[in-house]
């Protein structure tokens, strides 16, 4: 089955906003073992919408469309789709009421340009959109389903995941992909490369997907068939032994959190250089109450000192970027907030600060847990939000 | 001029990471008055990449393609692309002698599959890479320039700004767009395109884009003509008056910490259930060490009381959710952290702990300046994310 996702946006190519629907519709397939074959930017230009509608012509078995939804006149989709395809709109009452409502519960006024939004092709399929106006449009061109969804993630997403792929799960009978993936640390993606092609050599009809990014290699085994990847995936795993992170690993932080809450330990944090990045991450995982107390932003010397608790005679004599300060910045934080582990993280983010002997991108990152201390001293490549990122480790 | 972007990556198309290039390519050009016609994400299949050379065929001045020169056997661009255009492959020394520096800097070993990354096309210029081993490579055929670009954003930009683009400037007698954008708060998107439409109505060689989000609507005109462009804005700002954010308005945190410093204010910060996103926010601009002290995450009401100094009566009496300890959240921080100015926030993210009378969704916002201070009732929609996104402003 072939899947083309097209993103309909000015402020995509201008720069003003990253396209975050394509990784929310490519997660979402993936999990379904589909993946689309192409993904198309274009302008809110009619011209463009047309020549991107030939292009994908009936190769596609599916277009998602995301964007161009709105009520001003830069927003063209709905109209040129169905004149692309010749179909006749009207305005539809289900979803003015919808309009009503929704901007009701917002307290703001409506404007015929708001109703503009309950123009929809006729025949068309709507798909509720509970965070906004913009309704959800689905309609069939020949052989041909074609979704029109809103350019906001938080509105596409619900229509994505509650009726799209339900959606296809129910009406297409088509060629699954099996994915099996493995995360290895301190094994660069090269070496695992000649590993695997040495010693498993995987046959043709598996594919074999690299990803080095952060000091993790994502390795990825997939073909059509579910055997065939579990057996390579097995040999595999034997063959990297104790270079790969757990089984079911999906990021550091989730297996951190996950590994704290089964032994039911608590955590803080004392942040300098990333002045919260650690506590927003860890936070993002909802139901970390019970176990992440909070932290405390060090960025400046006197909050360190005077907050935290560090010894003025330790900055004093090693700097606050120094493995002594990080080490006293968990200690303090782990007694002041009562945890049983704490993270403290403290360098140089640029692209001021740095010198010869403490250059932008030195970090010390330490881990307590009960007495035990571990004390990373780090030096990241990059810019000021490189840097910062590769702490947070994303 | 028309310039087209390819990111090519089975990982982008999968989910697996979201694309931050085409954002960063967007917004380099736009300085210079270009937008990008369109943009394409395949997969690494040789096929496809052919396929989409095929449709941008001589249509296109430039490509910039990024992603896909990693040295496993799924990294296919440059080897395609030299097919494709008939150019023959070499290794180049130099890039041996860069890869060899860059490995024996991380501590990593050399192995043949490194070594592919040196192979490019006879005759190509190659873009030196600081971040990372894959150089850029740059040729010519016919009259398109052609860019590939590797995909990590950190390795990809330093590229675009300090080759691509002097490149294009210096080469190219293009025609400008010349772009005016202004940002009003409380003021919906379709009223403004109201007023815009029966007031100033621009005239047809004026574009007029509206973007709304997070209660911010950005407005921008453009057209070739930087005076007609200007003259309309003037127009506009005219009819907007206070409905409009500061002239160089780019986002509120930059806009509020250069107030900040103007007035030399201190600034600190207590978060509950954005867990450092406000502090991170913060930091994510360089030179804010001056003001911004750091703040308390106070994620556990055991922090709010015995660290931040949240008054036991007030959780007791009104909850951690309330307009009484968002209060009380900023001027403990302010008073504990001798800082002029504070932000706490205090909220219920979900998706647990929502009740009837406090939905997931509620969130206190107080700001505190000297003895001034604002509490803000917020009633966001959506998802823990959203929610979280929504009190950080984007």
């Amino acid at each position: 089955m072939k899947i083309a996702v097209i993103s309909i946006g000015d402020e995509l190519l201008k720069g003003t906003i990253e396209n975050k629907n394509l990784a929310i519709i490519g997660k979402e397939l993936k999990k379904m073992g589909i993946v689309p074959s192409l993904q198309m930017t274009i302008k809110d230009s009619k011209d463009d919408i047309i020549e991107c509608l030939d292009y994908l012509n009936e190769n596609f078995d599916i277009i998602i469309s995301t964007g161009g939804l709105g009520p001003t006149d830069d927003d063209l989709t709905v109209k040129t789709f169905a004149d692309y395809y010749g179909i006749k709109l009207y305005e539809n009452r289900d979803v003015i009421k919808h309009i009503q409502n929704i901007l009701n519960q917002k307290n703001k006024p409506i404007s015929r340009y708001n109703l503009t939004q309950a123009i929809v092709p006729e025949g068309c399929t709507i798909i509720d959109n509970p965070n906004g106006t913009a309704p959800g449009v689905f309609f069939e061109y020949k052989n041909q389903k074609i979704f029109l969804l809103p350019g906001p993630p938080y509105e596409m997403q619900p229509m994505i995941s509650n009726h799209i792929i339900p959606y296809i799960k129910s009406n297409y009978d088509y060629n699954k992909t099996y994915f099996n993936s493995a995360y290895a640390v301190n094994f660069p993606e090269s070496e695992i490369q000649r590993t695997v092609t040495e010693k498993i050599k995987p046959p043709e009809n598996i594919s074999v997907a690299y990803r080095a990014y952060n000091g993790v290699c994502e390795i990825t085994f997939s073909s059509n068939s579910k055997k065939f990847t579990d057996e390579y995936f097995v040999k595999f795993k034997k063959l990297m032994g104790n270079y790969l992170l757990a089984e079911n690993y999906t990021n550091l932080v989730e297996e951190t959190i996950s590994l704290l809450k089964k032994h039911n330990l608590t955590l803080s944090t004392a942040e300098s250089c990333t002045a919260g990045m650690i506590g927003s991450k860890i936070t993002d995982i909802s139901g970390v109450s019970s176990i992440y107390k909070g932290g405390i932003i060090s960025y400046s010397n006197e909050i360190k000192e005077h907050i935290l608790g560090v010894k003025n005679s330790t900055l004093e004599k090693h700097g606050a970027v120094s493995r002594e300060c990080a080490e006293e910045m968990v200690k303090c934080i782990c007694s002041k907030f009562s945890t049983d582990a704490g993270i403290s993280v403290t360098g140089i983010a640029g692209p001021d600060g740095g010198t010869e002997e403490k250059p932008v991108g030195l970090v010390y990152i330490a881990v307590k847990l009960y007495d035990h201390i571990v004390i990373e001293k780090c030096n990241f490549i990059g810019n000021r939000n490189r840097v910062r990122q590769r702490v947070r480790g994303n």
